[in-house]
C-alpha cells in the first residue's frame, strides 16, 4: 500500500503542530519572512510557470483570520479564511480543475489541505451547540465557542468515504451518477456512517446501490480530497454474483467491464480521451489509481 | 483484513437508507410496533439477560427527537436525541464501560451507532455557519438550517483517526498517555487531518510523538469508536531506527517491548490482568486486535 502517485497528498510543507498551541512561536512566524498562500476565496492563484502563487502577510486584509498551514524551511506558511460562504457545499471554480492539470504533486496537496481548512473556517462562524460565534484559535486547527456558559470546542472536519473496485470472474463493476458526463464510469462510492467498520461501508454501498454482496474486502490506498474534506479509502472486494439491481435515485447505470476495456479506458484517459467501452476517470481521482492497481495485479 | 471480532462492528440492523429521505415510509414504521432503544442521556439501559433494552416509542417524550436506526426484520427501530449536551465531548459514564463488558457483538455495535448519532444531535442544534436553529431531517441522518437566507445541510460526522504498530527488529513501540491507568500502553493514535492520506497521517503522528521515522506503512483493520464518533484506522508499519525523541506534551512515556513482553501482556490482558511488562488494551480496543494480529504473523 503506497500514497505514491496519489493526487492531493505529499505536501513538502511540515505541518508543525508544536507551533499551534503556541501563540509565542505563532506571532514569531508572522513577520515579513512569511508566506501566505494567494487564494481568490478558494482558488488558487497561480505563477505564469504554474505553481502555487505566494505573497506576504501584506496581501491578506488587516483583519482577516490566519490558517497556519505549516512551515517550508524556517518561514511560516499561512492561507486567509475568506469572506463567510454560501450554502453546505459550492462546487469548485472551473479554474481550480485547470490547477488540477498544472500544479506538482506537492503544490497541489498544500493547496488541497489549506482549502479544506480554510472552507471549515468559512463555514463554522458559529457555535453548532449553542449559536454563538466561535473565534479561530491554536493557528486554524481549533474553533472556540466565544459563549462562557458553552466554550465547546470545535475542530476542523474530514469525512471518511468508501470508494471501492468490485470484481466477478475478472470484470469490475463501475457505475455512473446522473451529474457525470456523458460516457464515464467510475468506481462506487458513499460516506462511512457513524458505527461502520470501512469494510461493513464497503459491503453497504455496493448492496444499496447495485444489489450486489461483496466479501474479501482489501484496503488499497487512500486521498485527501478537499470538495470539501473527503479522506477517500479505495477498498477492492469480490462480489458473489454478477447480478445487479441498480438503485436509480444513486446512480443512472452500473455495469460489469472486462479487463481488456478497462485497460483500453484507462490508456485512453491518458491521451485525454475517452475509451470504447466507457471513460475513465482523470489521474488527479483516487479512482483511477484503483483501476490502475487492478490492472497491475491482473 | 476482517472485521471479525471488531468490538462496536457488525450490528444486525439493515440501515435502510431508502427509508430515510421517504417521509411516507417513515412515518408507516412509527407505529405500536417500532422498537426503541432505551438511553439513560448517552448511556444504555440493559435487560437483565445482559442485552440492549428496548421499549417502544410510548416510551419517548412526545416532543422528542427521535432517529431511525435501521429495521429489524420489517420493525423500524429508533432511539430519542438527548436534551442538550454540555461541553465539546463529554467522558462516558462508568455504566458505558460495564455495558461494552456484557453486551455481544451485535447489541454493542447498534448500541455504539446509535450513541454516536445522538450524540452528534444532541451537540448540533444550531447552524455552525450562521448560527440559527436546526431541525433534524431525513430520519436523523440530516440537520437542516432553519434559517431561509441559509439552509445550510449538515450531516453527521465521523472522524477518521490513525492507530498504529510501529515495529523495529521484532519489538513494537507502545505509549502511554497521562491519563492512562498506571502501567498501561496502547499503539499511538492521532487523527487524519485535512490534507492528508492515511499514510501519511500515520508518519506525521509517529514522528511528533515518538521522533521516529516510519515506511511501509500497511492498513490492518478498522473500527467504529462512538467516543464520541471516530472511525479508528489500525496500521502496522516499520521504524527506521530505535531512537526516540518523546513530546512529553503527548505522551508521558513510549518505549519497545519485545515480542515475548507483547504475547505475555496480551495474555494476562484476557485474564483482566496486568502483563509483567506493562497491561495491554482490553479487547474492546481495536489496538488489542492489532496486538493479535502481529502476534499471529510472528
Amino acid at each position: 500500500m503506497s500514497g505514491a502517485g496519489i493526487a492531493f497528498a505529499g505536501s513538502k510543507l511540515d505541518r508543525a503542530d508544536n507551533v499551534r498551541s503556541n501563540p509565542e512561536q505563532l506571532a514569531a512566524l508572522q513577520t515579513w519572512r512569511a508566506r501566505l498562500l494567494r487564494l481568490d476565496g478558494l482558488t488558487p492563484l497561480l505563477t505564469p510557470e504554474g505553481g502555487l502563487e505566494w505573497g506576504t502577510l501584506a496581501d491578506a486584509a488587516p483583519d482577516s483570520d490566519l490558517v497556519f498551514l505549516g512551515l517550508d524551511g524556517d518561514r511560516g506558511c499561512f492561507a486567509e479564511v475568506p469572506a463567510p460562504l454560501g450554502g453546505s457545499v459550492a462546487p469548485p471554480d472551473p479554474r481550480v480543475w485547470q490547477a488540477m492539470m498544472v500544479l506538482d504533486a506537492a503544490d497541489l496537496a498544500t493547496y488541497g489541505g489549506a482549502r479544506s481548512l480554510v472552507d471549515w473556517h468559512a463555514r463554522h462562524r458559529f457555535c453548532a451547540r449553542c449559536g454563538a460565534p466561535t473565534l479561530l484559535a491554536k493557528g486554524g486547527w481549533q474553533r472556540n465557542c466565544t459563549n462562557d456558559a458553552c466554550k465547546a470546542e470545535h475542530f476542523p472536519r474530514v469525512d471518511p468515504v468508501t470508494i471501492m473496485l468490485v470484481e466477478h470472474q475478472d470484470n469490475l463493476l463501475l457505475g455512473r451518477q446522473p451529474r457525470f458526463p456523458a460516457g464515464n464510469y467510475s468506481a462506487l462510492a458513499g460516506f462511512v456512517e457513524p458505527g461502520e467498520a470501512i469494510e461493513e461501508a464497503v459491503a453497504r454501498e455496493v448492496l444499496e446501490e447495485a444489489g450486489v454482496r461483496v466479501r474479501d474486502v482489501r484496503y488499497v490506498a487512500s486521498q485527501p480530497w478537499p470538495f470539501p474534506s473527503s479522506l477517500m479509502i479505495g477498498c477492492h472486494a469480490m462480489a458473489d454474483s454478477a447480478d445487479l439491481t441498480i438503485d436509480r435515485t444513486e446512480l443512472e447505470d452500473a455495469r460489469w467491464f472486462t479487463r481488456a476495456e478497462v485497460a483500453e479506458a484507462v490508456a485512453a484517459a491518458d491521451r485525454g480521451e475517452a475509451g470504447q467501452a466507457f471513460r475513465a476517470p482523470t489521474r488527479t481521482a483516487v479512482a483511477n489509481h484503483l483501476l490502475r492497481w487492478w490492472l497491475a495485479q491482473g
